[in-house]
């Protein structure tokens, strides 16, 4: 039974970071075609590594071809290393100080190439750098737990979302749905999906909270079942935002998922608007997760 | 009493400039994690003072690693901080004139290390330059006051929005809410949004002026209620337009709110279509905001 | 009459090239505001034109500075402009030969304000560049006539679009509008529009033509109708399309007017879909706006 | 009838690689207007090797143009091409060694406009290299056949979609349409678009596989119709798949079509998920093509 329970945890759709938990198998992984991608998501730290090595690397190279080419740049001592290095290095940077520079016809073709090639890399690097800053990414905070309380006399599922930026999420769009384990006619056990009405699923701008409230009524998958029914299907309820971000004017999402023993049954979240001093309205986040236990 | 209109008109939700009119308390504020977004948004004044200080503070840095290294530039008067400081400007921005150049090993270190930061940092710096720019923004204007009058025999609520851009507002879409205070039957307050329904919310192109159209019919949450109902709860009639912008391909947003008192009851706007005296249709935008009372 | 007809001719919401036809007057122009939007939609020759004169004119400006602050330029004749000129464009570019190169303090300061400048104004001139490159344009043919024909019995108003770029416009989409002058119980005259009804408005890939179809029904605002009746309102039908580009996964738009006097009663178009001799199919675009009369 | 058979998988609408199987005719090619999108579009080869033709043929032509004005660079051997080409290469890429400089104002001017179309010519071709990297491009997965089954006892339409990528395809939505030839009332053979309705068509978040399904009920074209009436008229199945890159946060498209006769009657997919030994969830994309016939 508590393999049971381990493993119910385990089949959770999506991990605490709302990624998938689930492994991939056999599916041909092709690293190399999809650079573009893995340059854009590892952490920047890596990013920074990788740039670096590239950089020393690819100069190291044109030392070598220097190199080969024999006695060809004046001002560098004959076979140093770290001379053509330190001019390869200048060139691809196109500082050019000039005080050493190419004297043969070997060296200048290497040259013309190296700027080629060093104007692309740079501008390949550097665009990659600005667009893993410029990537769009959500800040959205969900309530950790969701609450089941009435609301004008009908039992009513509620969480709350909040946008942890300072700008607005533009034509946000919440969906919410119910997961969970199903036997066909046929016999087979299928993970499926149900859709859980919002009695409100879109805000033309989302700029602080949002409490989603879904009522429990005859039409929803929720109707007259117990928290204990639920759990026996590995029940899960997810959450999924979407919207356009205001200040880069592009798509952000976020998602989140509740299983059942965090969904609290007869609760009711804290108020988290307040009246300051001088009667302005304010929002007291650290409220934001807090609910109570409600009376009948 | 008086307090209470003050209070009343504190409770906007969007102030003037169409931002949230309530503080946020006790969230935890990340500038720096939340940096790019920052430099999106900072006034162009002091997105150019940061930049001066950032290109003059790492160059003053170099010059200070230059001068620890001892004696290590061609040409540069030995132990000279402007002369340090201008050759790290030149191999920063890649000039190299040369006429400084770095003369051992540890000079030429720090060279390759200022020419890789440097393009990362110039490539950060103007990419942010150009994102600001190219930031898309509506400039899209709303009639200061809203109107009701009959349209077919209807009273109906109306309110003029223009492009103020030259350009044209694709696939554009209206929203109109209604904002009030409520109290649940379980004895909450709650600030709740309600839709009022538009003859006409979507037009494929937006490219002068949209005269928004909102019946007040049996449907209407505004059916039959006086101007003094609604002050008491309030009330406010919130717009938000969104539009792909043509120019630009991308996404843009405008909003507005009208409070009770600037909605006046059997008033119309003023025609601003007027024709030339070549017989060619124009837009008049003096009048945009005029009204005149209608009698009946 | 012949005035009327001008006038109704005039009167067209949209022109032959798609932009609106009408003038606007009295709205604040801020086209320094606007110098963004401005820079990407003049002609190429103009954007050209405008950065040659920047190019040159700033370069100039920079060599009075220098020239200003006496012989601060080592090789660089005392007192000319040109080689104070060419140094700047050395230094703007970051070319840097060195062959000449400030030899003081003074010169050393305007090289590093340059610099920047220089770095900051490529960045955006290039910037600019590119993105008047990258804006993405439809290039959607419209048939110059539309043709009302019996479809199954109904009779159908039609009208045929190509994709005249070879790659793919995704999740297309059309919408048709009747738009015609209107007076209201209350005597006002309004230009009002109505949206008529596709039997498939949206495509999740269009490639290569689509011909839209309207049919008149009991439901549709041309519903019994003729030529006459519409003419006298200045009856107008207008297309609008709008996709996402498969290649630059930008959305575009294109729209295009057919007045009543392009719109063929009992005319059915041409057969664009031929067989070629090794049985392929293709399309032959020269028969596009051909239609032929059809007898009952 | 051998040809008729060679005729209808002629006619498939789109060929194997999700391209429309059809010639264009008579349409005015303009590749040099379309010039962005064609270098967006060809081979990576072929980009290179156009961009190295471009930076070589170009400083060609500076360095003519140099030669022409005479004996005009400092320590260049007069009337040397390779001198002019390698000292044009180190203008355009900003290195300016200096080792060879313009001496006269000939030379100077050709530098001031090599520098300035240098600036903009590597702004457009470092744009496209990014741009070309940054083209957002699905990495779907269609099963290479369809099955048809019973589900929940109503024979359903089904096959399988798996995300290549490690990412999310955020909102992604799927169509499913038939086309098939037909011939109206008044006797002309058009080939006509049907949506066949899926039992999900939209998931806010996917990132694994997506089982499609459309259930064959009385309002679907498919009903009661056997495998021998489809494949008479052509019959073929279109899936198309939309979405927004999670990690590119661009919306991305994927195609793919099925003929009748890879429509498998009464087969079944082969599981995929597998429980790992340490009881985790697995997904083994070995299986994702198998089927197997079912039994009544």
């Amino acid at each position: 039974d508590s393999a049971r329970r381990v493993s119910g945890s385990a089949k959770r759709t999506l991990n605490a970071q709302g990624r998938p938990n689930i492994l991939q198998v056999g599916m041909r992984q092709s690293p190399w075609q999809d650079l573009y991608y893995l340059m854009l998501t590892i952490p920047w730290v890596w990013f920074f590594v990788l740039t670096v090595l590239m950089y020393v690397g690819t100069n190291g190279c044109f030392a070598i071809v220097y190199l080969i080419g024999g006695n060809n740049l004046t001002n560098a001592q004959p076979g140093s290393f770290w001379d053509a290095f330190f001019f390869s290095v200048q060139t691809m940077a196109t500082i050019g100080y000039g005080a050493i520079a190419p004297s043969n016809f070997y060296a200048n073709v290497v040259v013309s190439v190296e700027a080629m090639l060093g104007l692309l890399g740079v501008a390949v690097v550097t665009g990659l750098t600005f667009a893993r800053l410029a990537r769009p990414t959500a800040r959205v905070l969900f309530s950790r737990v969701a609450v089941i309380a009435p609301y004008n006399g009908v039992p009513t599922l509620m969480f709350r979302t909040a946008n942890r930026r300072g700008n607005q999420i533009l034509e946000a769009r919440l969906w919410l749905s119910l997961v969970r384990d199903e036997v066909t006619e046929e016999g087979y056990t299928m993970r499926r999906f149900y859709d859980l009405k919002l009695s409100r699923e879109h805000t033309p701008v989302f700029s602080l909270t949002w409490t989603a409230m879904h009522p429990i009524d005859a039409d929803s998958p929720l109707y007259g079942m117990t928290s204990d029914e639920l759990s026996r299907d590995n029940t899960e309820i997810v959450v999924s935002l979407m919207g356009i971000d205001e200040t880069v004017a592009q798509t952000i999402h976020a998602r989140y998922s509740y299983i059942i023993r965090e969904v609290l049954w007869n609760h009711r979240f804290r108020d988290i608007f307040v009246d300051t001093l001088d009667s302005k309205r304010a929002i007291d986040f650290t409220r934001f997760h807090d609910t109570f236990e409600i009376e009948f």
